[in-house]
């Protein structure tokens, strides 16, 4: 495959590359995003998926990985100098390449009777990852995001999701209102108010969870129209992350059902 | 209290302060560290803590958390510069101050009957401080770390824990081999590898969890020492984020002993 070395940060490659790691409007326009690190690559070209460009350095390129990788992989391969590479990073050289994919197209109609995990304006990049790899884990096959959310397809929350992206089925920027009243299974939101426990629930069948933002927790809405449930916490602190409290509770419905 | 403005960031304060920030070894050698942002100060002056020093920007100073932080600080206040501040705090000006504290002493002797967190080799600040915070509120006391565990006293460590650190008994660089055959309690460590099922055990007495590093996972030597057990994850995928498999082990503790 064609190897190209690539030095000024002006280059035209560079910088669609640095747009697409830096701006959720751009990826939105190009209808790109950038995989970061052999990890997700390799999960995103197993699934028989499309990489449109690598960038990389010399001497990440010896690594075994990448090796790997252009066995499956024909296009392309920049090579940035370790500078640039790092500069361009969210994480520096840390991670061994940078990969352009298309951006995703979710083609299914959302299922009104399957377990979903919802988003409620969850910002942090890493809370959402975390809770979507959680959410793959646990088996639940549905996500939608509110406005507010971090977007799913940003480097930061893929990296996050260490994968988990690829096998779900994902509808971001989705209206509360729109979709709530359509559940027809019992819809439950974590929250410290006026909530029984997490473990006085009866999860053996499908349900939807609400995630609220990580300061000020669920809307009034959310809390309107879903049973409220808290996780009891012994030590008596105040709240958990958002990430944490979200895996506990798919967790939570995993054993009920086994 | 006084108020003063610093403009340079050759002053001694503000070289002082950022060793404490970016160097684990200038913090050992000075016994202080830094937390960031005012929940964790008003965490720490609620538990009749001293603070050292307050630097924060003319701006900040406003913030309602930080006229409540004047009333329990009487100490000197550092103005810094908007582009100072954003330059020294590991997340830019999105936290309203940084205060400087002694490193508490653990004084209390490690006790081998009571419910332990012990985090191998655990890398990423917030992994290390998201554990901390779950522990807390799972209401387990004792926290122990291996030498490759990211320093719990770091600011970044200290800011995932969100204050969980102040009511904790940590004990830190902890040999595995010294401390594990001591205790008298049945010790668990995950893995996915020859181990029986989570839910499968009985949690209602004291016990030991050992959390093993992002990539390799725990030491051959916590796995030849400990039960491993396995969190079902029905969804196929290959491993859990490690503070959320951490987080539900000890829920599930929690879950049992209601």
């Amino acid at each position: 495959m064609p190897i190209i070395f690539l030095e000024s940060k002006d280059n035209p490659k560079i910088k669609h590359l640095r747009g697409l790691i830096e701006q959720n409007t751009y990826r939105k326009k190009q209808g790109q995003t950038v995989l970061e690190g052999t990890h997700l690559c390799l999960a995103w070209l197993q699934e028989q998926k499309k990489i449109n460009a690598i960038f990389t350095t010399e001497l990440a390129l010896q690594h075994p990985d990448l090796e790997e990788i252009q066995r499956l992989y024909h296009g392309s391969i920049f090579i940035l100098s370790e500078s640039l590479y790092k500069d361009l990073s969210t994480l520096g050289t840390t991670l061994a390449c940078l990969a352009i994919i298309d951006l995703p197209s979710s083609s299914q109609a959302l299922q009104y009777n399957l377990d979903t995990l919802i988003l409620e304006s969850i910002q942090d990049p890493g809370n959402v990852g975390t809770l979507l790899r959680s959410a793959a884990a646990a088996g639940v096959q549905q996500i939608i995001t509110t406005k507010g959310t971090a977007s799913l397809w940003s480097p930061r929350v893929l990296r996050a999701g260490m994968g988990a992206h690829f096998s779900l089925d994902i509808y971001e920027n989705v209206e509360l209102e729109q979709v709530l009243p359509q559940f027809k299974i019992p819809v439950y939101v974590t929250s410290s108010h006026r909530s029984t426990s997490l473990y006085a629930q009866d999860l053996t069948r499908a349900c939807v969870w609400i995630m609220g933002n990580e300061g000020q927790g669920a809307s009034d809405y959310a809390l309107a129209h879903a049973q409220a449930v808290a996780i009891p916490q012994p030590g008596g602190q105040e709240s958990l992350n958002v990430a944490i409290a979200g895996s506990v509770c798919l967790f939570e419905m995993v054993r009920q059902r086994i």
